[in-house]
């Protein structure tokens, strides 16, 4: 009667994702790469397996129930959180990817990526600090000059201190061209930086001695809007002749967020007193393109957590539904007949096949995502980075929303698994479903991923990204045609990825004849198609390695069966909602465009 | 910069369904409803909007944040229920629908439903208790002796004391065949109880001295199954010598929900100590039959919850989007002009026009099913009372489902239009969607609406609740025509009741043909298929009356406006998704049927 323990992710996945869908070891090819092979893929996945399951994920609920308090002009964390930070540390998970020259270990991101999914199914907050100060500290690594780089880098890498984003101010939210923190030049080099900002993750914590702040400020003079923005370093507490001192930075307040709590969200002052130091970073003026860099990997790695806590969600329902007996199968006449485990009820079993169809589609959506990453970094030819950089540019948005959204949905069918134990806090679905709502928010809204994407990301370059995504397309469905893939499903995917380009060309035409707000009116519904055709695109390429396994005689079949099912389930169930998702967006229907605040 | 109070619902809206959508007045010709005429219903509408807005809502918060304590043997809930708890009564809450000869103020389903609305959207755990209580009532109201409606119903309908239902069990759960509390016969005349109910809402509280729990349970040599299953009422204290004494009905634990906090969700033991007294109501082994009666009332209650709490948290994210300043509309290039609102950003129109849609239309549909009750029992023949009884049938499952399932969707979007505000619990949307979510799993979770809507209702006596909803949803086509709606939105809504109509018949025959498995293996995509057309005829009925507002000039014209926006948008961005959910429900699609347990 009691479930088996929660594996968070299923093991045989990231396997076939890594192994048999995206062949990762063939980027070991490449210089970057060159002292990697699948042993040592498998080391690090093994490692953070291990630590997920042993460590993290005991932490999750205790860290649930107790967050973090503000106290004395400082933010105490639960102590678990100080248990778990060294281990994750030591791991590598700061510089797996990174350079052996900053210290790291020159992973591919497609395996930091699928390794730190189960970090994240366990214990997502005390991941995000983590996440955080890799994320800071690359931008300093990237624009930073050799001072900053010695100052901070170094010690963030290291896990001695630990970094933020300081963006979202209270008046302008995800406004960024209204920033307001004002940052003086001093003759000594510094900035005087001053100004509030607000939800600022990991903004204060007991778990190191010091916290670097990668803020956006304007310096004197500067230009209005977007265009005068800069990046600084701002630290909690400085360097000053050997020591570290205070740098007038103070915690306002605690935002009392309902998931995530483990990792603070605060509202913080910079520079009350007048003596909050800031160090520029790159050139002035540059800090939104500089921020971007760190937000684009922010909105992957917020993908791969929307995965994650689907993830560890579904798990725990396929655990619940296999052994909790209520009920008969329909037509059973014998009341006396013992009740079946309700995973035997077709409902129950759809609502678990659509939670398998958006977490493994999520996670073989991230882990592409990353590994066009890889390649944009680290392909042989500049061509070659191009290409990929394009696709990666072009996937982010989807890889950020997708998992956000349709991740909320899947946690939610994990709540109703579960029944009347769903809606309690004695079991943990309820837990991840508040988790995931953060993701649809940060790092840009889902609002915003639909203006990134159809208003950037498809039109760029003349439709340059669209149409390398379409020759991925063509190719995996080559790839099932060869396997022996019901060839249906290719025809429907070819069809779908043709309707996308239509439609943008479409709506791309609206926007150069000047009407930005109709080519842009239906982006919601534009993200909507393109993550319902991409993830298809997906669950084809998966379809097709298990063909593959099948015919190959790997092992368990079962597993591969499981594959082609949720495959039929996408291609069935979702594909084709594909073609009146693009008939609304090139009807150009305008009810909300005509809809008068006063009418509501 | 402050928003405006939140109204929780609209009351030009409550206006526009009772008295031009739906005409209620007509119910007035009615002999049990000839007491009654418009100035009544809104003399009762104001007084429950009044206590709403002043007594009820500002407890909510505050009830939220401290649920029900179990202490020294009995449930404790916060002292604000208390206070509400008499206003309610007072207000003819309990017995606005019942009879006169017990104390009621026969007013039609329909004006107590929108009028309750407003209560439940203030504080729903409020409501929680009164609903209960009257549900419990009626059913010893409708198949109790005497003796049991003298000793119970009165004071339950006086709200003395109030009711539960004491159905589901842990083994069990929705599983009611499965009962396992026994009822033993004695020489007085009552029975013995013994056993274990789970989730028994309000199951104990210290609001009244004494609770009624009508229990199912089977007496001793009653026939396996669901047919040996009677219903009992079994009071916390039983009157003996006129006095009330303790019997032996234990708290057996609180369940920690994670909305509802005023209203507690108990654990339950009948009879630990053989003396727990319970009292036959109607004859043996009729207790599913008896029970069914509460329960199609409260899964129409619970369809009214989830359309309120869904309103609460719109009427929320409007009020919130009409003040909050972010960034400028699209296109604008001057970064020193002002902010604006966010509700000029066209995704978050898009995202209220959204929660407008499904706020009104599942109020309407609530609305429209509670007239079709009225009518099917007080109607003035046979024939109509049996045509509005089958309509009320048909709708039951939908009502309660469509609210709860895009009510939860809209209940979301609050929160995603309230930024990372949203995600705090400082803003109310976040515990509205908290609460939301027990609507898809109480009084019978949505799979089993799915179910009881295909493998019952819509079949019925050969399709004739279908049929008979064809002939409404024709009805209203004609007077959208004749009102001058855009002839499309008619022309696309009979052809989608026909979609279903074809649909229900391609599945019966699969029953027919003995093969129930194939028949209901889509319950789940035929209830969102049913949901979409019959909220598209709400629509339909919405914008016909809203044409017809304007034709006569009332006002204000921006409010028919409005509705006709939402028409639209329902329309031309759910209606269409009918086909291929029709298709779906037909291919007989077989990937979670075919899918075993240790495939996934």
């Amino acid at each position: 009667m009691t479930a088996p323990q929660n594996p968070l992710l299923n093991d045989r996945d990231v396997e076939f994702l890594l192994y048999e869908v995206l062949d990762a070891p063939r980027l070991c090819a490449l210089p970057y790469f060159a002292d990697h092979a699948r042993e040592t893929f498998d080391l690090y996945l093994q490692s953070c397996r291990r630590l997920a399951r042993e460590v993290l994920f005991p932490t999750y609920k205790p860290v649930d129930e107790s967050p973090p308090r503000f106290e004395g002009g400082g933010v105490t964390v639960h102590p678990a959180l100080k248990q778990v930070f060294r281990p994750l540390v030591e791991l590598g998970m700061l510089t797996a990817t990174r350079p052996a020259a900053v210290g790291g270990q020159q992973l591919p991101l497609v395996v930091a990526t699928l390794a730190g999914a189960y970090l994240m199914a366990a214990n997502l907050s005390a991941c995000g600090y983590l996440g955080l100060t890799t994320g800071a500290a690359h931008l300093i690594e990237t624009f930073g000059d050799d001072a900053l780089k010695a100052a901070f880098m170094t010690r963030m890498y290291a896990g001695e201190w630990t970094g933020t984003m300081a963006l979202t101010e209270p008046q302008a939210g995800s406004s960024l061209a209204d920033v307001q923190t004002r940052a003086a030049t001093t003759e000594a080099g510094h900035y005087l930086v001053r100004g509030s900002k607000i939800f600022i993750s990991g903004g204060d914590h007991d778990l190191t001695e010091n916290i670097v702040h990668l803020t956006l400020a304007r310096i004197e003079g500067a230009p209005q809007g977007i265009k005068g923005v800069s990046l600084f370093a701002v630290p909690k507490r400085r360097p000053e002749r050997g020591q570290l001192v205070p740098n007038d930075v103070e915690v306002a307040g605690v935002i009392h967020k309902i998931g995530w709590r483990g990792l603070p969200s605060l509202a913080m002052s910079f520079g009350e007193r007048g003596d909050c130091h800031g160090y520029l970073v790159g050139s002035p003026h540059q800090g939104i393109a500089y921020m971007f860099q760190m937000m684009n990997e922010a909105r992957i790695m917020v993908g791969v957590n929307a995965a994650a806590t689907a993830s560890a969600a579904y798990q725990e329902a396929l655990g619940y539904a296999l052994v909790r007996p209520q009920g008969r199968r329909l037509g059973a006449k014998d009341p006396q007949a013992p009740q079946v485990p309700i995973i035997e009820h077709a409902d129950v079993r759809r609502m678990l096949l659509r939670q398998k169809a958006i977490v493994e589609g999520s996670l073989a959506l991230v882990a592409t995502t990353a590994m066009y990453a890889d390649l944009a970094d680290h392909a042989a030819d500049a061509e070659a980075r191009e290409r990929a950089q394009r696709l990666l540019d072009l996937l982010t948005p989807i890889a950020k929303t997708f998992p956000a959204e349709k991740g909320f949905e899947s946690n939610a069918l994990a709540v109703q698994v579960h029944g009347g134990y769903g809606y309690s806090s004695e079991y943990l679905p309820e837990a991840w479903l508040r988790d995931q709502k953060l993701n649809s928010i940060h790092e840009g809204t889902t609002g915003i991923q639909g203006l990134d994407l159809l208003g950037r990301k498809a039109v760029a370059g003349g439709g340059a990204a669209l149409m390398a995504l379409g020759g991925e397309i063509q190719r995996t469905i080559g790839r099932a045609h060869r396997a022996g893939v019901e060839p249906a499903w290719g025809e429907r995917l070819g069809a779908a990825m043709t309707l996308v380009g239509e439609v943008t060309a479409h709506l791309a035409e609206a926007g150069m004849r000047g009407d930005v707000e109709r080519m842009l009116r239906h982006s919601a519904d534009y993200m909507e198609l393109a993550c319902t055709v991409v993830v298809a695109w997906q669950w084809l390429a998966m379809a097709a390695a298990a063909r593959e396994g099948l015919a190959a005689g790997a092992s368990p079949a079962g597993f591969y069966e499981g594959k082609l099912c949720a495959a039929q389930y996408w291609f069935s169930t979702e594909l084709p909602r594909a073609p009146a998702l693009a008939a609304l967006c090139r009807s150009g229907e305008d009810s909300y465009a005509r809809m008068r605040p006063e009418w509501f």
